[in-house]
């Protein structure tokens, strides 16, 4: 006979891994327990059948305990807690959740699935019932049917990640007047602030309200007012918690296998635990980073389905470890799509990695092909050794084509710089002869080999203080929709012309509308005598923050 | 003072050259010649402004002479044909074509960048005036004032590459019957035939006459009757020749160049021709191919404008070489994508390099979320080293993306196994936890670690004959689409309590819709002692080669 294998958890990694299990050997016994009702199901769905893109409830459900139990062969076991493990023994410790009946189930290697839950701060007001978090089937049709029973005019999300925009845009998508209120200066924390800063702008246009750096103090009148720190208060029909998850450890900290100091499960990378017979993937795990290889959680699907497929591997002598979490994560915010891999600055700086920086803004296809959409575009490296360390992509079409790209070159161990030798494929309908990856990798070439030196969007205030020259390459008609106060304006192509009006001794700040005609400026400057440096990004990158700040409620 | 450059040919990597090598030096002296009127004009986007969808010819124009050369302070000289090259004393001998002056002008650096131009068989009746070549702008303005003028209600498209299918579709979106003629057994050489099978049903279901296996002989009464080597005759409006190019080569064979068999003129990897004086650039050029390093000609836009940047880089004494061209490709058919990179199962048979292949037909993104398209997706690679040879995917949504990861794996040296470990962008408007990419890896190391063996669609009679049980291992709703005559259906889910019905002594031939129910049923029957596998890319794969032939002309 072959071995008992118990998996805790029927949702993403572990059902992964029962169904990778039975295809490695048929004669396993594979016991698979789950909690809830539902395993194997469509969480990252759930704000769609909310919204109602996802129209049947049973599109949320890829696997049914009676089929996958038939196909996999496998014992499922839902509606079931398990309340204990006997690393010893090698036993846990089962309780039917609607039977009550306990009982002991005996493994040969255990599988811990556990997932991650929203974190839910206690304050007053937190259990009224139009408060909801979002997490699973019961979960959703809770707030479905509030939604439908209720009819409310106005929700309030509180937490401006992935599941508090999802669920933004999809009450929204229902008639709702939506309130977002975000603790940090900005949205989406993978993605800088002002890469963020067009998420603010795109909220604001679909009529979100967005309340950056508040957070909830409580919850009154039944529910109907929400209290901010700020004292600020919100009348609101019903409110979602999104502020985060954390992982759901207990069993693995009651069993003393080791937990890292964000409370994930310690794992080996063949997604051991402390005990060589507990494996644990998904979101409950601590994993590496894949770049800096230092410690990571991240509560995402493809690392789940990757690792439980890793885990199974190596109960049968497969030696495929598990690589690090790249992060890489995508988020589709009303008209927008909002896509990073690797880490942002705000990391790198928390990292003590050195970093550079290159935006642009190139079209999605070719633009004399209708359709093009503008795209804002940002890739971090090291200047010494050309390494990607990160990219983020927000616009309306193409985002998620090029992240792919950009995590694949990673994963490749390709250097910025090779991004140009990229040969991927252009037709009018699809990309330009130079793909916008390409793009990014001219313009970080141009930084490595010092044909371009670049200051950022935030160094403009100060490059005028120390003294710098600022010219706006643009032509006149561009200026229209605003510039930098003291700039002085030569179009690009009068420049050559009218070198004699630029100081010598001062460097010369140069800006266009997205960067390139500002970097053919400072090669004319530089080969003149000139020290010139491109605004990176251009006016662009520059003025988004600041319609961004302007708006923001102060 | 700078260099003298002389760049003959202001489209694509000649105008590329210029702006480059103008960037890299403000004192040289760079001299563009043009035959035509227009330089660095939008080729790809011909078709679709004679269709209509790009509206405005000037959108055509991506750089005019007068904007590019002020922005680059370029010498350029359009309806300028050089007529000759003199190597010793470093001069090109030109002649203006409106004025007929002619003259010499010497250079100390020259870049040949002539392109390729239609390949016109002589064959009685081309020269009607309804019979087109499109490769620039005026052929474009002859066919749309033809088109305009004539109101043509049928057009004969002869060639089914790239050019000719995007002028079928163009033309048909104009209201026009259109057929189209090839002399291969299939459309879209760059994919197998049971690729191309899709593009072939695409092509009849928008109402495009397809004739295969047959080309034209002759053009007769005045180019309203086109004359197939069948003897089959065409009435038709007009007639688009779009049979393939040929490199523009007149110029360096004059000179004494190194040219290929095929024509092409032969290059170092830095672009320079047997003269270290002279580089060429582009669609005239022969290249090494990306993964087998054999010579070939790749008339595409992304390489031309490669080959210009590293050109002038190398004249300015950068030694980045080109690293050969991988061949992406794709272009719209209708509602569909076609997509390749790398080579074919033809090409690989004709180097003789050996290969495993892999289909699959996931969608383009969760099932659960509305949109997703079916994809048919084919791998290449080698079983030994996994090294990835080739690509091709047809989809009507999702195509592009995945060509273009695969492209950057196979530029980052990925194997077809370490498909698996990329970790791309999920979220469901946009993927699946695991991607196609990924599931095309997980397929392809089941073949490389021995866990599966498959056999290809145009195998399946050649296995009955040697005695295969055939076992359809789909539900039996799904047999009504069709199925493989013989075969015994027993639906997978059932599979485990029907082995009895199998006989030990034969070999298994599974099948089911896309292969993944039967990859399941081989592990079952393998485990269990029979000798399995499975029909690669399922029903799927194997009937659309059935209903392509069973339409065809014959």
């Amino acid at each position: 006979m072959g071995k008992k294998i118990v998996i805790i958890g029927g949702v993403a990694g572990g059902a992964t891994a029962a169904a990778r299990l039975r295809r490695l050997d048929e004669s396993s016994e594979i016991v698979m327990f789950e909690r809830g009702e539902y395993i194997s199901f469509a969480n990252c769905g759930l704000p769609y059948y909310i919204g109602g893109a996802i129209e049947q409830r049973d599109k949320l459900l890829v696997q049914t305990v009676e089929g996958m139990s038939k196909r996999f062969h496998l014992d499922i076991r839902n509606q079931t807690e398990i309340l204990s493990i006997n690393k010893e023994a090698k036993t846990v410790f089962a309780k039917h959740r609607l039977t009550g009946t306990e009982y002991e189930e005996s493994y040969d290697v255990l599988i811990l699935s556990p997932g991650a839950k929203p974190i839910v701060p206690p304050f007053p007001g937190v259990n009224e019932k139009n408060v909801f978090t979002l997490r699973n089937i019961p979960d959703t049709d809770r707030i479905k049917s509030y939604v439908e029973e209720h009819k409310p005019n106005h929700a309030t999300v509180v937490g401006g990640g992935f599941i508090g925009l999802e669920m933004a845009e999809n009450l929204a998508d229902r008639g709702m007047q939506v309130t977002v209120i975000e603790k940090g200066n900005q949205v989406m924390a993978p993605v800088d602030p002002e890469m963020a800063a067009y998420v603010h702008q795109e909220l604001r246009d679909k009529g979100i309200e967005l309340i950056l750096e508040d957070g909830i103090q409580s919850i009154e009148d039944e529910g109907k007012t929400v209290v901010l720190e700020s004292q600020h208060r919100i009348t609101t029909s019903m409110i979602i918690l999104s502020i985060g998850v954390q992982p759901e450890n207990t069993l693995a900290v009651d069993a003393d296998l080791e937990v890292g100091k964000r409370g994930g499960i310690v794992v080996n990378d063949f997604m051991q635990t402390s005990d060589p017979s507990i494996y644990a993937v998904g979101d409950a795990v601590e994993v590496k980073d894949y770049i800096t290889k230092s410690p990571t959680m991240v509560p995402l699907a493809w690392p789940a389905n990757r690792q439980g497929r890793i885990a199974a591997n190596h109960i049968y002598g497969k030696k495929e470890g598990y690589n690090g979490t790249l992060g890489t994560s995508i988020v589709k915010v009303f008209d927008y799509t909002v896509a990073t891999t690797g880490l942002n600055e705000k990391r790198l700086k928390m990292l003590d990695v050195p970093y550079n920086i290159v935006h642009i803004h190139p079209g999605s296809h070719a633009g004399y092909y209708p359709g093009a959409a503008p795209m804002a575009m940002k890739v971090l490296f090291q200047k010494e050794d050309g390494k990607i360390l990160g990219a983020q992509i927000i616009a309306k079409d193409g985002a998620d084509k090029r992240i792919d790209v950009i995590a694949t070159a990673i994963k490749g161990g390709l250097t910025v710089e090779e991004l140009t030798d990229l040969e991927l494929a252009y037709a009018p309908p699809y990309s330009s002869a130079k793909d916008p990856v390409n793009m990014l990798g001219y313009v970080a070439s141009n930084i490595i080999n010092e044909d371009l030196e670049t200051l950022q969007w935030h160094e403009i205030q100060a490059a005028v203080e120390q003294g710098d020259f600022v010219v706006d390459v643009r032509n006149p008609k561009e200026l229209e929709q605003g510039y930098i106060v003291g700039a002085k304006n030569i179009p690009l192509d009068e420049l050559r012309d009218r070198l004699n009006e630029l100081p010598k001794d001062r460097t010369i700040t140069v800006y266009c509308q997205a960067g390139l005609r500002g970097y053919l400026a400072t090669r004319i400057l530089t080969h003149n005598g000139f020290t010139a440096r491109n605004l990176d990004g251009g006016w662009k990158t520059y003025s988004i923050t600041k319609q961004s700040s302007a708006h923001a409620l102060s």
